[in-house]
């Protein structure tokens, strides 16, 4: 029996198999946990073949239909295809494919958003029934029959435990020198029997290197030689460069008045440019010592390793840029000893984050003018992506602060609105709102102290003041006026928008 | 000097005084931290002669307003009499005085309505800016100068920590005999300094019996003798006790199915009428064994404490009936040893209550049909009474639960509506929803598998029909169908009620 150096178990060696064979063992009706975490980690060769078996079932007038739990967002070989073979009943949590996202939105498929930390306790509390299948990336297998996880951890701890049966896809492009950066913690219980959490920072490990896994629970080992998702950035625009300079300002305002050490706090940072913009910008400003207890490593994160503006990065994923894998690859025993990738139930834990004191820097669809976040849908109604982790660290976390762009479709869009459309952060939960425009702090600010700063340092001058005229006729004309609103014009602004495609008279 | 059985310092014996005369201590413009939390452990005395020496102040056409930081709801000898003074020019967190909350809905003053979790660590962060002065209820002074609580202990901890200066008012009217009641945890920390709180279970005791205080800070001592607020409850009526069953009904359908242990998990209960019915039927359904980790101990709490449906409860006030104290003070050794009083940043804290898996029930104004809450608004612009510790227990809790009658104002206003006027609790932070027409379990359901239990089983048979239609127009015509809504009509139903006084046309 050949056991090579990335499947080091001979029984588990045995159960060698295409993805086609391995996608025959899958049934109609089956509640699967696949692996992925923005567009890492998550299998790329057993879910196409088992969109091809659903789209040959369907064609002979038979259903073929899986619940899909992930970590977060996988990609076109996951969530694109198995969408496209109208093959997904229900899908939790975070998505961001534009095709599984069309179904959502069209209403053919139910989908779940969920707080990235509730995802695993809840599949533990049985709140998702039966956990039938585990379909698994690793980047090799152990002697033990352990796996050596990929580049996302995620939900693979859960799904492994929990799952009846597995399958695990090894992938090949995925580098054996990854050894020793996860860190998977088996000091998890249900209530009454939890402990503390033994994190006391960043840089702490608590767990084992490898992913716990019965070998009789296996149906199918998998081979694949196949990259991930790894999207570019775009290269950073003056609006992202402005937003970040405002937040930074603002940190340096915090150490001067003592309320921020040099040194900040933990960072958690969301995916996309604007993320990567502040990490930038914290480089270039003289920043070093610093430390991300975080969901994503990105291109900005290696960045700020390699020039000690950070000094430890602890995450449950990457999501690099091409360029990004192969610096990654390039300097990956310096990486190794700065980067820790833990489950996501650990790298958004309540109880961590708050301890830690995080700083939380996420986007937005849209805020309005007393403080409530949109995060997740256009016009109320269509999901984007999903909440992700940005409620386990706005929460909890030491500050909470958001970020966007004051508008959107070429100025067609404010993202500074009376009323947002939906809420996924309340007032309750958000220290800070960040624009191209300015930075508003409403700390300590009662609703009609934050409409007026919001309205001023937020918004495009273009919408200032049709929010400034919104504000003031319902500190009029409102009934009641802790919150003022007029109610038939609170949501006219994305009314508009769907009507004209403007929100603009 | 005379030093009694309740002032045990010599030093601070020497700083009695009148209330009138620590009055006169206090300044225009300063921010106080005053203890009360659920009406219980406020004071009585100083507040209300500092209203008098606004009253005379502005009568001279001089300002005289403080800021005012409490625990949670006080009463008519503080919020009562400083409002209308108008003598508050902010207000945080949780309130409920009738003065208060009408000069809030007026624009007259600014109110700021936090997590309760959260308050203390904002005042430790210098979020609220610098605390001059405390104001602080105690059952004794100890000899070396720390303080015996009261009733509650709420945020006490923490303004005589931050406060430059302390007015102490001793009641002669709490009893002593409370003393060993408390546990004030002095282990917290700063980030990037927090460790675990060593607290594995709600029976355990992890701090000091006394409130630490620095004696050179005191600047008076005034002597009360007066009974906490004491609201009575209506008795127990038959909508209360359907919702109850309804709960109750659910929580044995969770244990036959393996999901709950006959003890339950440790439980948080609102305040209130429902609350103490849904105490009410876990003792009439035979539960034992249970314990509460929890805000506030109620007159429900007590009966369960006394027929062992509890062990233990942990709390950070009480707020009991004129014949719940009197029951009370009966069997305090009894009652001493089964409840512990904590600070509220401990009683409601995010790690804990994820530690322990709570079930948290709570009240509600309205929910939507998509499982959004909301805790505090009419019509979404004018406060209640705030969110209290709701998000605290919803968010990190086992079980996230609301209860509400379906319908409020004699049927004028359905609890049920389209989309709630303001969210306090997001569709990713609620379990359970419970009316007395049934409950809805939210768990693993999409957006419109949600809207179709909530209508069927929570919505009063007068408004269904009428949500059902909006639900079923709502997924014809709404532009996305994750989450489907007419966004012109989604508030129409608060509008009417402003119309007419009726959400039904």
């Amino acid at each position: 029996m050949h056991v090579d150096k990335r499947i080091r178990h001979a029984g588990l060696a045995a159960k060698v198999m295409t993805a086609a064979e391995a996608a025959e063992l899958i049934d109609h009706g089956m509640t699967i946990g696949m692996s992925g975490f923005t567009g890492a980690g998550y299998p790329k060769s057993v879910p196409q073949a088992l969109a091809a078996r659903m789209v040959a079932t369907h064609e002979r007038d038979e259903p073929f239909r899986v619940r899909v739990l992930t970590g977060a967002s996988t990609a076109p070989e996951l969530d694109g295809a198995l969408a496209r073979a109208d093959g997904i009943d229900l899908r939790l949590p975070y998505q961001s494919d534009p095709e599984l996202r069309a179904r959502i939105n069209r209403g053919e498929m139910d989908y779940l958003d969920i707080h990235l930390s509730h995802v695993a306790q809840y599949a533990w509390f049985g709140f998702f029934g039966k956990i039938d299948l585990a379909v698994i990336e690793a980047t090799a297998i152990m002697p033990d029959g352990s796996l050596m996880a990929s580049s996302s951890v995620g939900n693979n701890k859960t799904w492994l435990d929990l799952a009846d049966k597995v399958i695990v896809e090894v992938n090949h492009w995925q580098p054996l020198e990854m050894d020793g950066m996860h860190d998977i913690y088996y000091g998890t219980a249900l209530p009454p029997h939890r402990k503390p959490i033994p994190l006391l920072k960043p840089s702490d490990r608590i767990g084992e290197p490898y992913l716990r896994l019965d070998p009789d629970k296996v149906i199918a080992v998998v081979e694949t030689n196949a990259p991930d998702r790894n999207s570019a950035f775009a290269p950073l625009d003056d609006c992202s460069r402005q937003i970040a300079g405002n937040l930074i300002e603002f940190f340096r305002h915090e150490i001067a008045r003592g309320r921020l050490d040099k040194q900040l706090l933990p960072l958690q940072s969301g995916v996309g440019n604007i993320a990567n913009a502040v990490l930038a910008g914290l480089r270039e400003g003289g920043f070093s010592g610093l430390n991300a207890f975080t969901e994503v490593i990105q291109d900005g994160m290696l960045d700020l390793l390699e020039h000690d503006v950070l000094s430890v990065a602890s995450a449950t994923s990457f999501s690099l840029s091409p360029a990004g894998i192969e610096r990654f690859l390039d300097k990956i025993d310096f990486f190794r000893k700065r980067i820790i990738l833990r489950t996501q139930e650990i790298s958004n834990h309540p109880e961590l984050v708050r301890r830690l004191g995080c700083i939380a820097m996420n986007g937005m669809v849209e805020a309005d003018i007393y403080g409530n976040i949109n995060s997740t849908h256009v016009a109320g109604t269509s999901i984007i992506n999903g909440i992700g982790g940005s409620g386990d660290f706005a929460r909890n976390g030491f500050l909470s602060c958001f970020l966007t762009p004051s508008t959107a479709k070429n100025g067609a869009v404010s993202c500074i609105v009376p009323m947002v459309s939906h809420v996924d952060h309340t007032e309750h939960d958000v220290s800070v709102i960040v624009t191209e425009q300015g930075l508003a702090d409403l700390r300590g600010l009662s609703p009609r102290q934050r409409a007026k700063v919001v309205i001023e340092r937020c918004a495009h001058p273009s919408y200032r003041p049709m929010l400034q005229d919104y504000f003031e006729r319902a500190l009029h004309n409102s009934r009641g006026k802790h919150t003022p609103h007029l109610l038939q014009e609170a949501l006219s602004w994305h009314q508009r928008f769907l009507d004209s495609g403007d929100m603009r008279p």
